[in-house]
């Protein structure tokens, strides 16, 4: 899983660089340690963001936070800070021997190029697969473009998709993991 | 949906009140929205934490925020404040003139009565089904207890569940809801 803040687009569509969202660190590395995601990077060019980012994960990881909370750390403990997506996919690369296949997420995804179905069949295939989120209203589309499939559009059935990066995530994973003696389909 | 601030456990098993959470009701009522669940009750016995809640919301539907993100208005709209869990259950028996059947969840749920097929079995049945959750470390023993039936609890198959309740709603919503035809399942 990577998580984007740039190249990502604001509510007019204008390409900008987002900040980081303490609770997406925390609800997106929980679920990715939930559904045994391997690792869970966050990319921004901004060297400040990183920073704190940095300061955040570090407090949970090795400071009072995994004194006070173990499990807390075990979840945090899979995020790699990064630059770009590039970064994270070259350390994907630089880790286990591949090029991940990087699969773009989008709420609109009228140009989709991947069902859930498919995204399961690849995971079980084996070479690695990473699934690139955006945050604020989206990925831009040169990040999109960067990537080698656009996912279809969680969409819930109501015409309405505005759901948060950190509900987006958890339910990617639950389609992608989850067992179908638990799910009951 | 109704999300529980008492009575839930803390991190050593006492029962307390948590504090209502912002994300919660912003992450919560947007899946509640996006899945067209009918109403999300947020239930809290502080009048001082209703009182926050009633104002955060206020701001998204009548005020600065619901001109700046109408969409946003139409998620928070979905919440309504109760005391008590047994509060938001009379209200829906008020607005559909049955008692719904309450279906608690937790993380342990060792005693569940319930899998997720049988959850969208009883949601078609047509008969208000309330999906209840719990604030901090979950729902108290007597909060379990004074439901209809016990969730079974998100694995992930990793042995570690510790999701935050934004993610579980998510997910529980998609279990639900989520059209095979989407979900390639």
């Amino acid at each position: 899983m990577a998580l984007i803040h740039h190249p990502v687009v604001n509510r007019k569509g204008e390409v900008v660089a987002s900040a980081v969202t303490n609770l997406d660190l925390h609800d997106i590395a929980r679920a990715a340690r939930t559904y045994g995601v391997r690792r869970f990077y966050v990319a921004t060019p901004l060297k400040d963001q990183r920073r704190i980012a940095g300061e955040i994960i570090a407090h949970w990881i090795q400071g009072a936070g995994a004194r006070l909370n173990p499990l807390r750390k075990d979840a945090l403990a899979l995020i790699r800070l990064t630059e770009s997506l590039n970064e994270a996919a070259a350390d994907v690369k630089e880790k286990d021997g591949r090029t991940p296949f990087l699969v773009a997420t989008s709420a609109k995804g009228k140009q989709a190029t991947f069902g859930f179905a498919d995204l399961r069949r690849r995971v079980r295939a084996g070479r690695p697969v990473m699934v690139v989120l955006g945050t604020a209203w989206g990925l831009a589309p040169e990040a999109i473009e960067a990537c080698d499939g656009l996912l279809a559009p969680i969409s819930g059935g109501s015409g309405y998709n505005h759901l948060s990066v950190r509900s987006a995530a958890a339910i990617i994973f639950d389609r992608i993991f989850a067992p179908a003696e638990e799910t009951g389909r």
